[in-house]
């Protein structure tokens, strides 16, 4: 049972990224970004107005926090200093760093941006004011290709969020509130990992529990980004779930269109053309197949089956650290790709192993909406399903006797 | 009772940028942040990576969407016109905003960014390919001085903040687990606050309710932004707890330190010097008073007390559609007001009436941290608490029988 990153993940990650340094001009990889700080060096921090800035050169890797983050800072293994200053804005985080950096002997960086994000409200100085910046974006880039461990993690994701699903599914019924069935599938699923896992298990939240589950109901599901409305739960419903869980700060992704007691012929109809719409796009994952053909795929069929104008986004996205990220499974990957608006190449534009997609095409027609969403790796030769709750119509209504 | 944001609020914020852009020479306002778009037409999405930009020119709203954000943004009285693009990368975002920009006979823009934010690895063109983009953090301003609606919204908030606490306290006795405990009283106060405001409820949150408590317990608390450990709670614990709750997008904040049972002649100690540090920066509190001059009151008591060295952050933030936003109550923050790093001036250095602080001075000593939290709005003539959990030491003991 893999429940943590092994940590000689972060000796590849690091080597990775010093290799693409030595590529340059510049004495130092800089990251501004805590997901990116996360991945190469274990150290995991909420992004705030306080800057954090990581160095690493050929032989060090030193980082800059605000007081408040040295002691989490202080017990990781592969940081070799620890600069700190007291607070944004008086402690000024950048001369800190700048400091930091010129201790190294650092006089031109390759960094993820030309300063600190403006994150709730942050403004200071860019570090192009202090020395040489080129900007890179290898972090990002080195994130699509998940290691096995990485699936790992996604998969003991999956396992947590099937079972908070499945509570979500038996709390649901006329006259439930939807918040309420939701919270309580949380609450019931979050209790169940933390005592199943133990002391396997990596505190990853405040005040909270690690695995989420809950749904939209009603004309909300029309609305890809629809709220849960205070309205309880009636015969006729239409549910639109999402289940997740956090392991080790890696997350995967089930969602499913449910009925509260049987549905209608029309939106019968519509589940399955979505169903089988998601088989498409699943059939035709794979390593080495063009991404955007897998979108295209899907919009060929709902065109076939005279539905396109009822789309609304894309096939799905990448999963990991972050709940959504790169690359996209969208028409336009491969232009992209080729576009000079990235810094992305023409070889990725195609799917590899290692990239952990979501598979969620939806239907959304004037009433309701329609949308399972499953988290599917690209193998060596194929693909692995994560997610694995029931898919099919039956499994999907809740019944009301 | 507001639970709303009242619809005239969005003419005066618009009136107000539209003054400012008069006085440039762009030819309209562009946003691209989530937050400051919903401030000037309450148009609230998820930041992700499909770019949404607004334009505000002197007579004229348009906003750019991702097709998925159509629905919701149509019914939006304020904007003038509503174009979109299919999906990211495929449906080019840019070069959609840019034919808006363009349709609006628009040469020069006054903007929040170059170009859209990074998010979720967004990358394409900036805007300053297309046209003239001078920069701007209007909104971000404007969000400082909040109006008497706006501090209803957060006065509504910290009441159902203060049930989800009462919750969070009675839930917590020895065998409990943190997780459990902050989980069930975020359910509980969620369907409180959702039946009590029935139909004036505004729908905000996804999958979930709209409140949320918790805490972080044991040795976890010696760290500002610890975690929920996986233990079940033991009397002897110190926990540092904290809740909100949604309204119409407004935020308030509550944190106490707890004990389970009767706490050490040590923890009642370091209890009541945090608890003397808060009531002088309260009492420091109020209309034109140097922000870092409350900073500065507390860091002299701590000096004085000789516990300087155990304090890890300043004072507190301002608080409302973000839960973290500036000014912030930093000793730099005069200074800060008057360097070029910023925007701000030396009148952005002083309290003013509509801002909504935390305050929040914090005390981590080698085994616990210390810390309450209570929200607090400076009016005209003086202050008004908004958060009202009591502060005092018996109140916040769980009794263990």
């Amino acid at each position: 049972m893999v429940t943590q990153l092994p940590a000689g993940e972060f000796e590849g990650r690091l080597e990775r990224v010093r290799d693409r340094l030595a590529e340059t001009d510049a004495d130092a990889g800089v990251w501004f970004g805590a997901t990116s700080i996360e991945y190469l060096v274990g150290f995991d921090h909420i992004q705030t107005e306080r800057p954090v800035v990581l160095a690493v050169t050929d032989d060090r890797i030193e980082i800059t926090v605000p007081r408040l983050e040295v002691e989490r800072v202080s017990a990781n293994p592969r940081i070799d200093a620890v600069h700190h200053y007291d607070d944004y804005p008086g402690g000024r985080p950048i001369r800190t760093a700048v400091d930091m950096l010129e201790g190294l002997d650092v006089d031109r960086v390759a960094s993820d941006g030309e300063g600190a994000p403006g994150t709730m409200g942050y403004q200071g100085p860019p570090l192009t004011e202090f020395v040489d910046v080129e900007t890179q974006g290898w972090v990002s880039r080195l994130r699509w290709e998940k290691s096995d461990a990485e699936i790992d993690l996604i998969r003991e994701s999956a396992k947590w969020a099937n079972l908070a699903h499945r509570y979500l599914a038996d709390y649901t019924e006329p006259g439930a509130h939807p918040a309420t069935a939701s919270q309580r599938a949380s609450t019931d699923a979050s209790r169940a990992m933390l005592d199943a896992l133990g002391d396997r298990y990596v505190a990853r939240t405040r005040g909270s529990g690690p695995v989420s589950a809950g749904y939209i109901t009603g004309e909300q599901t029309r609305l890809p980004h629809g709220h849960t409305a205070n309205r309880r739960l009636e015969e006729g419903d239409v549910l639109v779930t999402g289940a997740t869980a956090n392991v080790d700060g890696y997350h995967s992704e089930l969602e499913r269109t449910m009925f509260v007691g049987e549905p209608s012929d029309e939106q019968a109809h519509y589940f399955e053309l979505m169903c089988e719409a998601q088989d498409i796009a699943i059939e035709a994952l794979g390593p080495d197949v063009p991404i955007a053909a897998v979108d295209r795929a899907v919009r060929n069929y709902f065109e076939e089956q005279g539905v396109a104008d009822l789309s609304q986004h894309h096939v799905g996205h990448n999963i990991g650290l972050a709940g959504h990220e790169p690359p996209y499974i969208d028409q336009g990957w491969g232009d992209h790709c080729e576009s000079d608006d990235t810094s992305y190449d023409a070889d990725d534009a195609m799917m590899r192993p290692g990239h952990v997609w979501t598979i969620e095409p939806g239907i959304y027609t004037e009433t309701y909406g329609y949308r399972h969403s499953d988290t599917i790796a690209v193998t060596e030769d194929g693909i692995e399903w994560l997610t694995y709750y029931p898919r099919d119509l039956e499994s999907n209504i809740i019944s009301v006797e």
